[in-house]
């Protein structure tokens, strides 16, 4: 009991679309990073010129924003409890089962070799103990898979709620979810958000996604009252 | 009231000391970064090898700590209502003041060269409304200043009490202060503790500075309700 599955959805990750491939300011970023245009991940930081013709660009190429958020999840003591299990869902419907026992680079530039080799190969590391995997899969695909029994989208346009309120229902669900948009800009799909049970508002401005990621996660140990059961684990010590 | 200030304390945010300046790795680095070393910041993910002959080295050289603690801080709601005044202080005895208006680059180069730029001209923007602005100042200079009327530093070596109790004492104090550390390994100096009301901890392992910044902010918005004031403004528009 505790567990809770966390959805980073409709993420900003992918590697650069063949339509950008001969842009000159993606042919640059590819010779600088040796590596061929479709090897690459898409990043508005080196790629904001190339964007401009793409659709939907604004919600696209933010690698950054799974980085922090997984950061956020994996370094949690709910995660080192292994009572947190982890998935990306990626804008292109690619998702990324993420081992608890990771550690990732801190690094940001590590941090999109790492996915560059996984969007290559489909698991990193590429022999041995799996920590992330990547397959072709869609949302409903995924939600089946986790057997949710309830499911929380967040999202500003949700119904407003404080979230130790949300989360103190939740937590107390069989096979609790949670899903967090991990892209910059916009809002989930019509899709995503018929696959959710609530869509939750937490906030009347945007909060950043790896800050929804921290504060979901904190509601859910405090409901489960994990915080008083470690702390007591320090006067054994 | 409702007011918090946070301090990223012994930050690993330096320019490269001159000892490494001559170091190959450094040198390369410098080469490729078109910069001159002493005005680069010290990262072990490039300086790694160069950084074995430094004191204090596994305390040092990680940029990316108070980059992610920065980024929970300033995108808080607590900072969106100008209730969260935050400073980070350096290994070496300098503060940033941080004003919470201040938008940061989530790329990675990016901040590391805006600091970079910080160290040299010791303010960011060179002109116009200072956004971050750098002194040499130790840490009871700075806690003089705040006018703290009482100060709690997070360290493992603190007596064990949850984040929730703390801050509901913490935060109907008049000028509370938080200090986090924002290095990799290791404890606090001796003459850090002893600025300290209170040394706390909260976890039987290491929280990484960033989620410790993040559920320390989140704690005081609970004390202070100010989720709940928030959320009525949802309801209204």
């Amino acid at each position: 009991m505790g567990l809770l599955t966390l959805i980073l959805a409709e993420a900003a990750l992918e590697a650069v679309p063949e339509a950008l491939w001969r842009h000159p300011a993606v042919r640059s970023y590819s010779r600088k990073r040796k590596k061929l245009p479709q090897h690459l991940l898409l990043d508005r930081s080196y790629h904001h010129a190339a964007m401009k013709r793409l659709e939907d660009n604004e919600k696209r190429g933010r690698p950054d924003i799974v980085h922090f958020a997984l950061l956020e999840a994996l370094g949690s003591p709910l995660n080192r409890e292994h009572l947190l299990q982890t998935y990306v869902h990626t804008i292109n419907n690619y998702v990324i089962a993420v081992n608890s026992e990771t550690r990732l680079p801190k690094n940001y530039d590590r941090f999109v070799g790492l996915i560059e080799q996984l969007f290559e190969v489909g698991r990193v590391p590429s022999t041995g103990q799996i920590l992330l995997e990547l397959e072709p899969k869609t949302l409903p695909q995924l939600l089946h898979e986790t057997t949710a029994t309830h499911v929380v989208a967040f999202s500003r346009s949700g119904s407003p709620h404080t979230l130790a309120g949300v989360l103190s229902r939740l937590s107390a669900e069989k096979m609790p979810v949670v899903i967090i948009g991990a892209f910059p800009h916009g809002h989930f799909t019509e899709a995503t958000k018929k696959l959710a049970d609530e869509i939750i508002c937490v906030d009347p401005e945007m909060l950043e996604a790896w800050t929804l990621t921290s504060r979901v996660i904190y509601e859910h140990e405090r409901a489960i009252s994990l915080p008083t059961k470690r702390i007591k684990r320090t006067d054994i010590g």
